[in-house]
């Protein structure tokens, strides 16, 4: 079996002569038997071990039996060992997670505080097959995507998991034939619901199916490592060829070299541009994705609105994606710049020739009213408004007060700070009272003019869908 | 629910008017919905359905049952009916099948068959979401490829399955919604222990830990699907680049173009040239792609056998796969002709320099003498005999007898016939009786000098490597 191991190692090219390696060890079966077979391997690649076992505080005396039993595992051997005291339960508490993602994130968190201290170049992690198996049907479960159904890496970063080429049973009858004990895995962080359903339940049924199903999950995820590396690197000569990172909020995509690209490699082009954008790709789903493909059949001036304030708009030979205007609704024409116009007061005033209306009516204060949160419907102090109220884009002058205290910012300003593009800057419809303005539509609006005690007549703004009020 | 079947379909382009449409009908959930819901698009699309029930002759009297229901359904909905009969445990009997995949099959030739019968364009099959994410995990457990984890089509060729795209909780609040009655699925083909062991059980558990797994394994199909299809589209065009197809027994793979190319797309590239040559992929391992692989590394002359009677040899330029000797003995030397020699009676003769020898012995003939029927060791009527026996290459002239009534063949009939490619059929050692090839050396014998009840001596002559003997 050490053979299979050190063959896997040189696959991965894991080791190297001289490695100072973090090994963590629980106690449990995996972690001792990556421990012995790196024992094993010590001469010939003249590794340095420094053994961490990471006390978890989950029923004080086992833990603490746990422990003992690493320590005088280390000293048999004479290895170095640090036990680092970590109080699990408290830090899931806290995180909101489950003991054994808390245990999880603990252990990483202090591997790498060691790697760092103890001068080490790896970490050495006993994952194995059935570790393996179980994350690929988690993450299946889950919805992932390709990503999710390629497994634990045997490599990453400086983390190695020698035994990840191992079931479990093979581990267990490795260490049965030394006489090696350990410690049972019931003092491990069994608790996780969905993780024990699948490492207890369901894995055990897929072993009912096909005796080997555990090898055979751990072979797709490896197949679809593969896969995901192939995508990736397409991907990446694509991108050289499509993406343009115009500015840092601002990314084009050549429409026709991206149509002439085939659908898996369109949507990682798409996924990367959101990366690239919001620097996350949570929330990003495939029906965002899709969205913005099917701007490639739409006539230029085509927009929608997507997660992180991001907008996408058809352009006659790109698609762009802008990030920007976050908690704003999205209230710029096909791309013109609205008509300078008065406020109909009460009235109906549409903002561009087709699409949203503001509907103005006014209103008596009294006392202990509720004023409206929404993002379109929006209060003003009537009797603040010094000019007549016009609907028009920017000019030079433009400020705002930003500040109960009166404060004032200059409009192009607060543009910059809000991530607003420059070519969004020109379109974008204000409500102005002279340069003072009142509402950038869809977004805030002046301090100066907010409702409060002393208010006697309110001004209410709605911005709505034209067809709304037909 | 309905328009989301017909999103489906229009997605997918599964229905076109005027389209003639046989759709199997069981009378379960599924298949009693895939019918209304043909029903109901029927105007619309201008259909054709013909309804075939496969009448599966288990428990005779509830298939009966199962057979007027439908039949009684057509009637009311005034569709075509046709019930057919299939002695399903018979024919699982006879092909060593499961009641279920007999069932499968036979309903598919039952399909198939009437759509010509009946001149339709298309079979409408219920597969569900559910039936998807089984046969996923199914293929996954058993260890398929990426292809095994695309799961169930959509659309293959003239089969349609607009309810895909339900999960089966959808299929019966829709039968619900509308008062539909339909049959129990238990006296359906359930008696297969693995899809049943997934169905009910792993499915059930995966859905505890995720609600939605029945929905985001599909999902993951699909995924994997437009993947495949990446990655065939990838192949065929490194195809282009780097296979050349030499002759019908013989292809070559350019080594450069190959080593350049992503580790995906060149397993594909061998994975194809096996597929080329053998017209099956099956038993193809992914061990034997990595062999032909590992080639690239290796010096020109460096030569391995595969399965199928394929073998790859490393050339300077390319990496040549020949198809050949099925069911023979590798003996070639390294690429030489073989130099004559007498074979020694009783002895041990070398084949070539090194490798592979021949050792010869001399037996008495005893009654019910089981004749070994191994590629490596031959026995010989002895006194048949007539020259000098010698090792050699093949000469103008060489024969063999093919058949007990003494018809002979040409040698270089037989090696055409038997697709020995050209450049092998020179250095073949052979064992020659003057022009009489007594034995293709790891191929057949002539049945000249078969053992018979008349044999006195056997001279038995045993292929191994020279290693065994020392």
């Amino acid at each position: 079996m050490t053979n299979k191991v050190k063959q896997y190692i040189d696959n991965y090219k894991m080791l190297e002569k001289g490695d100072q390696i973090i090994v963590g060890v629980s106690g449990g079966a995996d972690s001792v038997c990556l421990f012995h077979v790196l024992l094993e391997l010590q001469r010939e690649y003249e590794l340095t071990l420094y053994v961490i076992h990471v006390n978890h505080g989950i029923r004080g005396e086992e833990a603490l039996r746990d422990e003992e039993y690493v320590r005088e595992l280390c000293r048999k051997e004479k290895a170095s060992f640090t036990a680092v005291y970590k109080d699990i339960p408290l830090l899931a508490k806290e995180g909101g997670m489950s003991l054994e993602e808390a245990g999880r994130k603990a252990r990483y968190e202090v591997f790498n505080q060691y790697l760092i201290a103890y001068k080490c170049n790896k970490v050495a992690i006993a994952h194995n097959k059935n570790d393996n198996a179980e994350t690929v049907l988690f993450h299946m479960f889950r919805g992932s995507a390709l990503r999710g159904l390629t497994g634990i890496s045997p490599v990453r970063d400086k983390i190695i998991r020698p035994l990840l080429c191992l079931e479990r049973w093979e581990i267990e009858a490795y260490l049965q034939e030394r006489g090696i004990p350990y410690l049972n895995d019931s003092t491990n962080f069994t608790m996780d619901y969905s993780r024990n359903k699948i490492r207890l339940g369901i894995l055990k049924e897929a072993e009912a199916v096909n005796k080997k199903a555990v090898s055979h999950i751990a072979k797709a995820a490896q197949s679809l490592t593969e896969i995901k590396e192939f995508i990736e690197k397409s991907t990446q000569k694509a991108e050289e060829r499509i993406l343009i990172k115009k500015e840092k909020t601002c990314i084009l995509l050549k429409a026709e070299e991206l149509a002439a690209e085939d659908v898996v490699i369109q949507k990682e082009v798409v996924r990367k541009a959101f990366y690239l954008l919001s620097e996350s790709l949570k929330d990003v789903e495939s029906l965002h994705v899709a969205a913005v493909l099917n701007l490639l059949d739409k006539q230029a001036g085509k927009r929608i609105n997507l997660p992180y304030g991001i907008t996408a708009v058809r352009e006659y030979h790109h698609i762009e994606l802008t990030l920007g205007k976050k908690g704003m609704e999205e209230v710029t024409g096909a791309g013109e710049a609205v008509q300078e116009r008065e406020l109909m007061i009460p009235g109906i005033t549409p903002l561009f020739e087709k699409g949203k209306i503001l509907t103005a009516s006014l209103l008596n204060y009294k006392k202990n009213m509720i004023i409206p949160q929404s993002i379109c419907t929006k209060w003003f102090d009537y009797d603040k408004i010094k000019d007549t109220v016009l609907i028009r884009s920017r000019k030079q002058g433009d400020y705002l007060c930003i500040d109960e205290k009166g404060g004032t910012k200059k409009l192009k300003a607060f543009f910059i700070d809000e991530k607003i593009p420059r070519q969004e800057r020109d379109i974008l419809p204000l409500l102005a009272d002279g340069p003072h303005i009142m509402w950038i539509i869809g977004s805030r609006i002046s301090e100066a003019y907010k409702v409060d005690e002393n208010t006697k007549r309110i001004l209410q703004i709605k911005l709505t869908e034209e067809e709304q009020n037909e």
